[in-house]
């Protein structure tokens, strides 16, 4: 239980209404109880608020009139998420090593952690402070392993591999395969190029179910603090994501691809290899990038142009067999003029 | 061993030809032997009937001819996996739990399961009747998991799952992972939003291997009755597939999407978030879907359009090359007629 | 430690400097120390090789004026793959069958083999001589590997798959899986159509990490000697991949397809169903064939069409807007000259 004083205390918002109101759990507008917050993203919603369950609610700033006590915020998905994830926050409640988990020799691991059934480590692995390796996972050699960090159930992560703190792996997903590298004989035969790089996460990334992150060739193909990875994105050897940048499902991002700091990435995107993707770089839902782009670029379409271009394109596409039909009776009328 | 005459009655077919011929398993045209039943889907294929060595034959209706007992139906597909799934239906074989399975407190579980070597259950699991765990399932807390559902090798569930009853996953699927919700602060990182809803899988859905179905952030997430699921696909937190649905392998489905009943993606679609899709809409490989549809839209091409209209804009845009070189050869021949 | 003689000659190619000169290992040109070898691809770069610690460097056969002993080879690539692959080449070290492996009945296994915990053996498994199963693999029942194959973590291969010798399978990969193939009834409600064929895998085949290669409706789902295929590929029932071909990550193809020999399929594109692609084809990324297509065809976007072509009417694509515009002044400019 908490009170909505406290609440907008620690989201700095202003409190309208009465403070003591105490909330219990947060939900969304349809689904709130009489214990719980919820919240508002759009000013224009405001009338949904009257029909809702909620004890109180977290509003944009701007919002007026309500039945509720409420929040006043700048940012209420921002200020609903730091509450969220306030009111989840528990001691860590580590379980230990399981008997049934496989542990190689020369490992160091702390006394709090969970180690669950069923997982296996490799020889001379490092684990931090409060790691949870769910059942299934699989953690090759020498893999160092921050603090306060989760592999979920199934997980690989390759020999060598360097995962930073907080980090957040989910289930299925694969760090530190090889990457696929091959140089093609007369006969046309591949010859496997050996990956002796590695893979190294930075702290507070997450990585969602069923990824790849390959190892590199040479080096490190290397995900910054803080980025997101959604699931089933495939990131190639010695790319390097950046701090900060979200790449949404099913992109594929080919080898020696440097991503800047912030760079969104739409879901289905694919970028080409060795190339260089500026700082805050946007690139919408299914685009196939060729080239390399300045900070700041917003591009759609195969091949990638600027958004905006691309949204006048692609309405035109559609109008293609009419502008075929005026140019066809264009060529007849000119030649008609001619005979005139 | 069964007769043609029983098994023309299985599907309410026409039986022409000796009834009591006996085959003993079914085949495609090329492989089936003397002693098996074949098939045939299309009229025109007939003359490939007579180099079969199968026993006997479903054919279409319409067909004549033919040196082999056969089955007339009006759908030889459908008629075949009745046949043939009638063939191979067993009475279940339930091994129990293995005793190196690792299952959590307060679980249900009855006689009849078969629960393989290396399966972790949580804690509060409830499975019914006649489900089959294979090796390496990772089950959460509080899953429940209907009569005749099977979990391939290595798939994971995550905790507060609800699935169906005659499901089937396959090996490597992730069920319940968190979805990809943040929220931006104001130096441009990007907060987790937790993500406390669960996902819920209906009756006689197929899912394929390595498939990713997130968790909602709050509520459900949603596959419906007998939606089919190919592998690869992504479905994101609060997704609706409605029933009967098929989703061809690699699409993703972004965050809120609604889709109706008996809605077929093609290979590699993508449908953006927060859309309603209406029932039987089908949509074309590789098509990106950025608006919500009618029921019965038939869309190709991305961003969508209608197919005929995109088979119609796709031919054409072969020729665009010609196009501008008609254009300027136009702006050319009319300034010279201005001169005149 | 290696003489650049003995290094030069099993690469076939030219020494110049001492060939005395002793190598330890190798890596690429930034990260070379003073024992080890480096190379050059391209001849241009050659500067590089001066700023380089490296003992040595494998360069084009074209370069000249190098501060190094160096070997010209005709492929650098090629050649410092043979060297790498040389370097790291160490006799197999089995572990034997671990006590925590679960291994089914009737299965023939040889002493050297490495059967790591917590791996999964069905039933009349055959294995190789030096089979490598790492943590968490799961092979089906009657399942034949040949010799000196590894299946890398949570792997899992389906009942009756045969797998060749030589064969490297990424971690999460899922071979022979059922296929997706339904028969729709009246209602609309889709019948599975059992998949009883199986998958092979041929010698010398790599398959990257979270691939999902399905079994065969009948017959076998084929990939055939020296193909090599990349994360988080899609392959379908009764697909045949040639030998030598190269699938990149994200790629799906379609069920009963067949690409021939040295086919290369660019990352996220897509094979339509039922199709034969010539030997030797290309497509580039996020190509969409829906066509045959005749040997050594170059093709690209969606739908496929030749690459030099595509390259033309992509670039012509952004020109769109204006192309309209001026065929708008077109029509304006020739009522005009009517009036006249």
């Amino acid at each position: 239980m908490k009170t909505l004083a406290a609440l907008a205390e620690l989201v700095g918002g202003k409190l309208v209404g009465d403070g003591s109101t105490e909330v219990n759990g947060l939900a969304d507008l349809e689904s709130a109880n009489a214990g719980q917050l919820t919240f508002l993203t759009h000013e224009k919603n405001i009338d949904l608020l009257s029909s809702s369950q909620a004890a109180a609610a977290v509003v944009p700033i701007s919002a007026r009139d309500y039945a509720l006590p409420v929040i006043q915020v700048r940012d209420p998905n921002l200020a609903f998420a730091i509450i969220h994830n306030y009111f989840l926050d528990r001691p860590f409640q580590g379980k230990g090593i399981d008997s049934r988990a496989v542990i190689g020799p020369d490992c160091q691991i702390p006394e709090a952690v969970t180690i669950s059934p069923l997982v296996f480590l490799g020889r001379g692995v490092v684990l931090g402070q409060r790691v949870t390796l769910e059942p299934g996972v699989v953690v090759g050699d020498d893999v160092r392993i921050g603090d306060d960090t989760t592999l979920k159930a199934n997980v690989t992560v390759g020999a060598g591999t360097i995962i930073g703190c907080r980090v957040m792996v989910h289930a299925g997903t694969v760090i530190g395969s090889d990457g696929f590298g091959y140089a093609t004989d007369q006969l046309g035969h591949h010859l496997k190029r050996p990956q002796i790089g590695i893979v190294q996460i930075d702290n507070d990334v997450e990585i969602g179910s069923n990824v790849c992150i390959d190892r590199a060739t040479f080096g490190k193909t290397w995900v910054k603090r803080g980025a997101k990875i959604d699931n089933l994105v495939q990131v190639a050897h010695n790319v390097v994501i950046g701090e900060d940048s979200i790449i949404v499902s099913q992109v594929g991002i080919s080898g020696s691809t440097t991503l800047g700091t912030g760079v969104v990435l739409g879901g289905q995107a694919g970028v080409a290899g060795h190339l260089t993707i500026g700082d805050r770089v946007m690139a919408a839902a299914k685009t196939g990038i060729h080239a390399n782009l300045p900070a700041k670029a917003v591009v759609s379409g195969f091949p990638a142009i600027s958004h905006p271009l691309w949204l006048r394109v692609s309405s035109l596409l559609a109008k293609l067999p009419e502008l075929v039909k005026d140019v066809r009776a264009l060529k007849k009328h000119v030649a008609e003029l001619d005979r005139k």
